[in-house]
């Protein structure tokens, strides 16, 4: 059969990316505290094209996810861009990963242990001007208005927030870690389980640790700042206010020197 | 050429609903206090099918649109149905419009109004059975945790939460009234603009006015048994917990006795 | 402290449904080829609220979750239900749990396998009047459509559809075995990977098999009348149409005769 | 009451970005042939926020959409900005509106009118690096696998795809000109409503016009490139494949020379 997509092309536009999204896919995760935890991606695989061929060949890209299958985790993921590239030739490669992660987080007083969801993603390339790799997480948190607590004679509203934090590293970093970070920023973590010895800790912890938006960004990013392992980060805070029916938001992106 | 929608069908099964879904249209809605309001909507439109007909010619039903275009609103939608029950001969016709609905809103101290957006919908249908018509709201609005507020020494945990109320009505109901009502039975109305004093009045309110997801419908099912322009209401409330990623949700669904 | 939850309630409104949605788990879910699959899901959880009290205790939902971890399949929901019924002293409760699953899948020209991803749901519901189970799930297809293949010289436009069918059962059915028989009923399968004779292959097939989303849904119902396991089902096709931006749709829905 | 937002900071971060998403608003847009256009829009306004500053006083971002109301179109950008940087003193500005936006179109043959909806959108913004301007549109469109017309007897795969269109301009462009540009390099444009000789036109057009999307991006790149308006583009092609459960997907982005 005629290989369509290997025919010349005479537009002498290159592609910068071409590939395929949105692919679902079991996925196997490292755990820090149970080795690895079994998941579920949506997961995007690019390559360029050079200006002188028509078309990819798509199919690729799915064969090499099969080849890999049950062992794509982040350390795996430098291995699979080699494949990719070899297999189309390519001067560049990406991927790109999302997915839920859970951990398990006990209640702050009575301890009860319940699983939290994290949306996380990975994203790596490869290409000529070497290789580079980003970790992503979102972080639910709970975040008190310090004006509203400020000028109220009691009360402050308060709400659900959502961190976005990408980082590239150093040295290897869990998401963990970068979940525990952000959450010490917020006016308090959130939780699946809390009976009301928790409840009641949340809501005067939360209290007595306003934030705006500003803050949250600012003390994640001062923690950043603080962390070898870090090169840059970019951090957001957008706030669902219990008071509007927009969002706050407020982002930094940072590049940290040598 | 030849019409393969209406060659016969041997498989002997009708079919309820056929017909187009996810149309954007620009619509024209009647507005209590401005007359009338533009907005954009999303359109769903349906006609059963006896089991001896193949297919439907569903662009009938753009064809329908276009001619009542400009003049969609809920005094229209009976001879929008009718024209389809012609168009295709069908003994029963359905229509959905889901668009959002603007509202002028003071805040409630220094008075400064700002727009509010409000999800709404119109669905009515034809058919051999009777006609029948819904209007439906989603509110956004402020809980304050009852639970919370009892057990803490100071604050409590509020949230975001959407009141979604469908009614069936005996006789015609203002989107604003409706609104305006499920407002009233939350522990405070949201805006989309407050300035300071506003904004003290909202967290005070509000933590004098607590309310579960539970307090919410029932305040609303009282409000709609009140109402004798209502036959039937159907009303949930999703509560974006501060303190969990979970929602907490609760629904009543009532016919009323005549 | 002060069980708010537990105090009267003098409105005298029974409350149809209370509980909490959008829990994001992991969970496990029986597999026909590989005796069980690792998955995550999105759960819903209900119980009914007499009228005379207040509130709910909405932690006690994520506790029968986590007793029940690692054991979430269909088999199980009857054991959770009671415990939600027995722990809440309710009349009814409803559990629904949507997730992906994923099956592997030959090519069928180079029988090359792939891994296909289907939303599946299961709901369950124990009350007065007996108990309740229903399986659901997605199945995307191509359809290409009979008119324009009729009327046109060459060509004919096809698209990407999604057939939904929920069942419910006298005898336990596989989730592969209701994609199976949704996937007979379009104009082809589709596939996560297919090499050059594979798209050869699916692109004639589907030629030779053009279906009206009318034609799919009288298929599918024909298929669930033919089967005796099936005691009801809803089944329902929305085509993504190529040459529109909005959607065919069609919808049966069915209860079996004893 | 006590400004808690302007109160000193002293982690010594200054803030990229601050303010308010999803804020929805109807707006008015210049329309080619009728004047002007009645839609509403999902809108994003930001400042930067200097180091030794707490917070934002985002009350005034909503005060200033309510001044420039039914006059928000891409010609009063610069002035809202300029607004924006006045009102809170900031050294940067940004904002961001998408929105539906309907093209009365006529079919290819019989020439009947329906309406089209693309999701558009602007971005601008001011700043001490001086102003910038964005104009975004998402075209749906049909393409035609020349693959699997090539390697097949008779038929191709089609499906929908979207085409999304971001510009920088020397001079302004009509919305509409992108649109029409983008809809000429795919297999073949779609529309609200055919009639039967339509549907035999487009999908004997687009058979004879097969297309990758690897071609359509490079299509609109030659057109982009050949417009002397246009100083800067992105353009990529999403493809809802009929024959997998994935997209297909390729991007240019190329910044012109003067």
């Amino acid at each position: 059969m005629k290989d369509v997509q290997s025919s010349p092309d005479h537009r002498n536009i290159p592609i910068d990316h071409v590939g395929v999204k949105g692919i679902r896919y079991p996925i196997t995760v490292l755990d820090k505290h149970e080795r690895e935890q079994h998941t579920t991606a949506s997961i995007d695989m690019f390559v360029d094209l050079p200006h002188q061929f028509r078309g990819t060949h798509m199919s690729r890209f799915i064969e090499i996810l099969n080849e890999h299958r049950k062992e794509i985790h982040i350390r795996r993921l430098p291995m699979i861009l080699r494949a990719i590239r070899e297999s189309f030739d390519a001067s560049s490669a990406h991927i790109e990963l999302r997915f839920p992660y859970f951990i398990e987080k006990a209640a702050p007083v009575t301890a009860t242990t319940g699983l939290m969801e994290y949306e996380c993603c990975f994203r790596a390339a490869s290409g000529q001007q070497g290789d580079d790799a980003l970790v992503g997480v979102k972080v639910p948190v709970m975040t008190l208005c310090p004006c509203s607590k400020e000028i109220s004679d009691y009360g402050a509203h308060n709400q659900r927030g959502v961190v976005s934090l990408d980082v590239r590293y150093r040295k290897m970093v869990w998401i963990e870690d970068l979940i525990t970070t952000v959450e010490a920023c917020a006016s308090s973590p959130i939780y699946s389980l809390l009976k009301r010895p928790d409840e009641k800790f949340v809501t005067e912890a939360s209290y007595n640790n306003p934030k705006f938006v500003e803050d949250v960004v600012r003390d994640v990013a001062v923690a950043m700042n603080a962390n070898d392992r870090i090169s840059w980060f970019r951090v957001s805070t957008e706030n669902f206010e219990s008071i509007h029916n927009h969002s706050a938001y407020a982002c930094i992106e940072q590049q940290k020197e040598l």
